[in-house]
C-alpha cells in the first residue's frame, strides 16, 4: 500500500529513527536543513536524499524538529501530497497539532502527533515507544510504516493526545528529577550511602525512572551526558503545565516543578544535559550527589 | 550463634514476616498487644507466643509496630537481654532511632533501624528490602536473622539512616501519587485514553512505582484496597520533611507534597488507603481516574 | 479639546465610572448590551444612550468588560473614529492590548489599557487608581477624561504594561488571600485569639491589604460580599502566570498560587467572592476562620 | 507596685527598649553577655549594669535574645526570684514557652512570650507592637512595665500565643518578599517601570508592608541594610512551618516559602539583610530590582 516515506528532520533521533526505513520501504525520501546531513544519510543507510519539495510527495511523512515552531514554519511552506498522512514525532504542543490537523484536511492531508519516547538507544533498535493522536483511519493507515522504528506504538486519542501524553510524561521525568534530587541531597547531609540507599529505593515504592536510570548514569557518576537538552525539558513542563491551564484544573506540583525547572535551565551552563537540574539543588545545599 | 529471636508486633507486615523464622531458628517467641494474635500465630507457625519479658531475653529482639513512638514506650518498660541486638522494623523515626541506639548502648544492647519494604506479599513471600542504620558489627550479628524474611538487606549508614531512606522513599511515593494524579486527571480532561497513556508512560522515562503498580492496581480499578494508611502515609512525609529542615535544605517539592497529602489525609474518610489521595485531585477537577 | 466621550459597558465598576463624565464633558454616550441599563443611566446621570456604532465616534471612548476577549470581540464588529483614543479599563490580557493597539493603528486610533484598582466604592467616590500601557502622547491625550474617576493615574510603560500591572497587583492580592489563609487557620489551631492577633500583625511587617481590609471585612465577619468573583480572580492569577511563562521566568509561589486559587475557585459555590478562597483552608482544617 | 525592673540582651532592639525603662522605674537593672555594653547603657541612659544573678532579682525580668535556645540556656544557670514575671521578647519557639512556662511555675515564676514588632525605630520611639501569650495575671502585673516601650500592647491567647503570632508575622512577610520579587521581576521583564507600578500597588488590593516599606527601602535602592538578618528569618519560617505540622494542617504557600527562604538564605553572603531574599530571584532572572 506504502509506496514511498521520507523523514524531515534528521537529528539525534531522527537519523537513527530514518535509518530503519529501507529495510521496509523502496522509496524513502530523506530532508535536512543542513543537506550534508541527509546526503551523509543516503551514503550510509541507502535513502534519498531530496528536496523537500518532493520529499513532501510521499505516502508517508515523517518529521522530528525541535519544537512545533518548525513544524508549522516548514508546513507553511510546502504543497503535500493529496491522501499523504504526516506524521510528527517532534515533541510538541497539542493545540499546535489541532491546529495543523484542521488545516491539513483542506489539502486531504492527515496530521497525526507522533512523539517517541526511548532515547537515541531506542531509536538505533528501533525499539521506540510511540504515542500518537489523530484519526483511526489515518492511524491504521501509517502503521506500518511506523513500526520501522517503533515497538510499542499505541494510538492515545485524538489530535493532540500523543503530544499531550509526551508532555505529562516529561513532566513526571522532571517532577522526579526535582523530588530525587531533594530527597538524596537530604540523604547525603544525614550520612546515608546513597549507592545502597538508590538500592533500596529501586526495590520498593518510591522507585522511578530517575531513581532507576537517570541518577545512576548520568548524575552519580558526574557524567551529565548531553542527549536531551535541559531547555528542551522546560519547553515540555510548560506544554504539560498549559494543558492543566486550559482544562483550568489544579496542579500544583505540575505548577511548582515548571518553575524550577525554568529556573534550573536559566542556571545552567550552555548545552546541558537535562539531568544537570540537579546541580541548582547542589548550589543551594553545597552538596554534591556523588 | 542466635540461639532465640522473637518477633514483637504481629500487625499485617510482622504477622507474616514472623511466620518465616521458625524455619531458620528452634526458638522464637512472639508478642502482641493483643495477644490473641500471638497464640494464633504459635498455633499457626509452631512460635512460641510469650510475655514481653520472656520476649526481650532473646539474642535478636524484632519489632514491627505502627510508629517510633509506640517502640520508645514499649522499650521504657522492660528490660532487655544484655548482648542482644534490637532490630527495629516499624518506619520510624530517625531521631528517635539514634536517641534508641545512644540509651541502649547502655545495657549492652544494639538497636538497628530496619524498616522494609514490599508490602505484605513481600512480607508473605521473604523477599522484602530491609533497610538498615546503626554499626556495621550489630548489622552482621543480626543479618542471619534479618535473611528469614528480606531480600534485599542493605546497611545504608549508621544509628538513623534506615529511616530516612524508607522516609525518602515514601516521599517520592507520595511525589509520584500527587503528580500522577495531576498528570492523569489532565490527560483525562482532554480526551486521552488512560489506559493507553499508562502502557506509554511505562514505557518511557516518567514511569514509576506510581504508574507501574498503584494507578493501575488501586486507583483505575476503584478498589483502594486499604494496606497502607494514608494518615501514615502523611506522617512518612513529615518525617522526611523534618530530615530536609534538620539539615536546614530546601525541598521545595517536598515541602509542598508534605502539605498537599496532609490536606488528603485531612479530607479522607477513615481507613482510606494511600492511594486514595487522588480523589482530592478528583474533587477539585470532577474527573474520575477510571 | 476633547468634545465627546462614551463608555461601554455599566457593570458595577463602568456604571459608577462613568457617572463622573458629565461633570466634565457635554457630550457623553453610553452603551450596554443590555441596553435598559444604560437608559438608566442616561435617566438618572443625563448621559446619552446610543448605538454602538455613534459610541464609537466619540474622542476618548472607554470600555469596562469582564475579560479581553469580550473587548476584541466587540472592536471586531465596529468602525471608531479616526483620531480617538480606546481607553480599556477591563482587567485584561497584555498581549491582547498589544494586538489591539497595532490593529488599531490601521484606522489611526491609539488603544490604551487603563486597568483600575478600588473596587466599586472609589469608582463611586472617583478616586480610582489607574495604571495605564501605551503611547505618552495617546495617555496626555485622553488623560483629562480619566481624571473624571481616577485619582492616582500612572503611565507604567508600552502597550500592555497597564494590564501586566492590575495582573500582578490581583496576584499579590491571591497570594495573600492563600497565606492569611494558613496562617490564621494556624493560629486558630493553636488557640491564638484571631481579631488581637490580626490588630498587632496590621501593626507589623507581615501586613497587607488582605489583614487590613479582606480578613475583617469580608472573612471574619463571614459575610464574603459578592464584589469581585472568585473567578476572575482565577483569571487574573492565569494572567500573571502567562506573563512570567512568557518571559520564562521562575515563580514558584505565584505559581503555586494560581493553582491554589484555581482549586478553590472549582470547588466554590456559584457567585462566590474572591474571599471565599478561604473556605478550601477551612475544609482542609476543619477550622473556621471567625 | 512594680519595684524593680531589668533587661537582659543588650542587641540591636534591647539597648532601645531598655532605654526607656528609667523614665518608669527608680530601679532598672541591665545584663549582656558582652558586659562592656551593659556598662555603656548604665552610663548613657542611668540603669544599672549588674550580674546576672541579681538581674533575675528584679520584679519584671525582660528578655530579648537570638533564639530560644539561648533563653533557655540562660534560664537554666539562675534562680530567679519568686513572685517574678519574666517576659521574653525573642522572637522565640512557641513550644519553648510553653515549657518554661511550666517549668518556672515550680518557682513561683510567671513566663510571658511576648515578641515586639516596630523594628529599631520603634525600639527608639517606644513604639513597639508587643504580642503576648501567657496567662491573663501575669499580663496585667507586667504591663505596666511593657507600657514603657510598647504603643500597641495585646494578649493573644496562653502561653505561646505570643510567639505563634510573630512567626506568622514574619512568614507573611516572608511570602511576600518572594511573591513580590518574583512579580516585579517579571514586571521588569516586560518593560514596565516598577516605580510607578510600585504607586499603583500600594494604592491597591495587593499592596503590603514589603510594597509600602520593605521594596522601596531596601530592594530598589539597592541598599539592603542589615537590620533583619535573613538567616534569622529563616528560623521564624521554620516556627510558623512547625505550627502548621503541629497542628496537622495543610499550608502549601507557606510550606513552600519556608523552603524557598531557606534556599535564598544559604545562597546569600553573610551578614545579609532578610531583603536579600530577592537576590535568589535575580540570580535565577539575571533582571536587578533597581
Amino acid at each position: 500500500m506504502i509506496q514511498s516515506v521520507a523523514f524531515i528532520g534528521l537529528g539525534a533521533m531522527g537519523y537513527r529513527m530514518a535509518a530503519h526505513l529501507p529495510q521496509h520501504f523502496d522509496t524513502v525520501y530523506v530532508w535536512n536543513r543542513n543537506f550534508e546531513k541527509a546526503k551523509q544519510h543516503a551514503t550510509e543507510y541507502g535513502t534519498q536524499a531530496v528536496e523537500l519539495e518532493q520529499a513532501v510527495q510521499a505516502d508517508i511523512i515523517f518529521s522530528c524538529l525541535p519544537t512545533s515552531q518548525e513544524v508549522e514554519d516548514l508546513i507553511a511552506t510546502v504543497q503535500i501530497k493529496s491522501g499523504a498522512v504526516w506524521v510528527d514525532c517532534t515533541s510538541g504542543v497539542p493545540e499546535s497539532a489541532k491546529k495543523l490537523s484542521q488545516q491539513l484536511k483542506a489539502s486531504e492531508v492527515d496530521f497525526l502527533d507522533a512523539p517517541v519516547s526511548g532515547q537515541t538507544i531506542g531509536a538505533e533498535n528501533g525499539t521506540l515507544t510511540v504515542m500518537i493522536g489523530g484519526e483511526a483511519a489515518a492511524f491504521e493507515k501509517a502503521l506500518p510504516a511506523i513500526q520501522a522504528f517503533g515497538k510499542l506504538i499505541k494510538h492515545v486519542g485524538d489530535s493532540g493526545a500523543g503530544f499531550a501524553v509526551k508532555a505529562v510524561n516529561n513532566m513526571l521525568l522532571a517532577v522526579n528529577l526535582c523530588s530525587v534530587a531533594e530527597g538524596f541531597t537530604t540523604l547525603k547531609a544525614h550520612g546515608v550511602n546513597l549507592h545502597e540507599a538508590l538500592d533500596c529505593i529501586n526495590a520498593s515504592s518510591g522507585k522511578s525512572g530517575v531513581t532507576e536510570t537517570v541518577l545512576p548514569q548520568r548524575v552519580l557518576n558526574r557524567e551529565f551526558p548531553l542527549t536531551f537538552a535541559l531547555p528542551l525539558l522546560a519547553k515540555d513542563t510548560g506544554i504539560a503545565l498549559d494543558l492543566v491551564r486550559d482544562a483550568k484544573l489544579s496542579a500544583p506540583v505540575i505548577a511548582l516543578t515548571q518553575s524550577l525547572i525554568q529556573a534550573a535551565s536559566n542556571l545552567a551552563e550552555k548545552d546541558s544535559d537535562f539531568s544537570s537540574a540537579v546541580k541548582m539543588y547542589e548550589s543551594w545545599s553545597k552538596i554534591t550527589l556523588e
